[in-house]
């Protein structure tokens, strides 16, 4: 008999996450089978070379007699994927998901969620920068937070849910905390979503320059601008969906931060050296916070966990 | 007989570069002897227990019988340093610098070096976030670029000198490259000026949302914003002063980045995920320019190299 949360767990979405998940399962297990489903026959068939899971040729196949499905598509997809797999979902199955903004992605799950499905929307935060099938490794979630926006409140069958869910995530490695899906995507918003535009922002920035500057950003990107390739690298259908899905929270952030932007610059203009120092020499007080909290080591390093550069190519 | 470069060289300014040059020749060689000077005195006497170079007292005194003296302290006090330093250098010395910006160096420098000692103004693109003695090490050079730019052309005997100065940093472990000064500012601009003043704002940003936000900033570092906060741990008065001195550059590229962050904004309002895309998509290019140079790999990764999370704090 195995102690696993589920019998079988359905994976949709193949991707770096929904990669992961699967391999962490074999590695960890949470699960005593695993069906997978990517909407492209390629990824399906490249799946089916590095995973071993079975991989099923309809989102309907892979979810049935699943105790448990997770999304791992791009958030603006979990609509149609919901509505796809809706009447093949088991009563009493929990549906959950990997998406980086989660009020639409709750919304967009549950207009299609049976109610005798558990709708408990989640993300882990935890990634690289890499994509595809092929990215995945199972220690991706080894240390990292997941975070839970449960919907429903004082629901015991639900509270139940939840709790087999939370187990299934601590198996593999994650800590995890629940929080108010508006609340996450505020949070997320600073942590995550404003440093990856400033990142694609400043790749760009520099593409326009590289032809006048001769190849000589590439040569001397190590000063700094090379971190900000590796976040800009992330997938972009990914990250599209999630500024289109969490505008608010987004246009808000980034206001503040044009903001500050425009008062370090007026202090460059005017020689304001004061100003600078101040600004500069607080930074170093959130960095020790990070690193008093564990939580940047090598191995904990966004991107730097599994380092394999022949695969960037 | 030695086949190092110079006899006697000097360090002036104990910091990461400078700590990490004294540890490099010991290692692979370039001077038979080294003396190093720091203006603080603290500095200077955790320089002597963690190098085996001459402590001076004074900045005369380790200049004196010097062949080459490399400035290490911030750019905005060179001019200081080299009045300093003036009557105390030997005619043949070569006076060179490690400054993040070159044209106001280069000047500053330039007003105080006798007319019998040779000025090359250089550049190392290599660090870590780390500052102090304690955090030089030998191989911080290896395999980095380091780029000279010469004053005079055409000057045989200064020829001859830029070359001993570039066999010098080759000895190290570095490649060298030559540069007019002005284009090194602006190339520089983008590729780290730009990329520390944007990793300071964002942090900037988020301190003052820390408080609203319960320490959920620090705990959610890992979804981009975490490699911000190394970026931005960065020494503030190195920093202040590559600002000061590299304005006119600095300010046009933050000008151009201002307006296609402006743009994004607007697609972000507007649902136009089209822009988007487009935009994420072209970053993957110069991240694979970056790979395929071999210019990022864990070894090379800026801030990586030497990993001792213990001296964070």
């Amino acid at each position: 008999m195995s102690n696993a949360q589920f019998d079988k767990l359905a994976i949709l979405g193949i991707g770096l996450l929904g990669s992961s998940i699967a391999h962490a399962v074999n590695a960890y297990g949470g699960a005593d089978r695993v069906a997978v489903w990517d909407i492209s026959s390629d990824v399906r068939e490249r799946a089916a070379r590095v995973l071993s899971a079975e991989v099923a040729e309809t989102a309907e196949a892979a979810v049935r007699d699943a105790n448990c499905v997770i999304l791992c598509t791009p958030v603006g997809v979990f609509g149609e994927v919901a509505e796809l797999i809706k009447d093949a979902l088991m009563p009493g199955a929990i549906l959950t998901d990997v998406g980086s903004v989660k009020v639409t992605a709750a919304r967009d799950m549950a207009a299609h969620c049976p109610s005798d499905v558990y709708l408990i929307p989640g993300h882990p935060i935890a990634g690289t920068e890499k994509s595809g099938p092929e990215a995945g490794f199972a220690s991706l979630f080894q240390g990292s937070w997941h975070i839970l926006t449960p919907l429903k409140k004082g629901d015991e069958a639900y509270d139940d849910a939840v709790e087999r869910l939370t187990d299934f995530w601590k198996g593999i490695g994650a800590r995890v905390e629940t929080m108010d899906p508006d609340r996450h995507d505020r949070v997320l918003a600073i942590t995550s979503h404003l440093p990856h535009l400033i990142a694609y922002n400043i790749v760009s920035t520099a593409y326009d320059m590289e032809s006048v500057e001769q190849g000589e950003v590439v040569k001397y990107s190590a000063g700094g601008f090379r971190d900000f390739t590796r976040i800009a690298a992330s997938d972009p259908t990914m990250w599209r969906d999630v500024f289109l899905n969490n505008k608010d929270a987004v246009l808000e952030t980034l206001g503040r931060f044009s903001e500050d932007l425009a008062a370090l610059q007026r202090a460059i203009r005017w020689g304001d050296g004061e100003t600078l120092m101040k600004e500069f020499s607080r930074a170093r007080g959130i960095r020790e916070a990070i690193i008093d909290a564990g939580l940047d080591t090598a191995e904990a390093d966004f991107g730097r966990r599994h380092i394999d550069p022949s695969s960037d190519k």
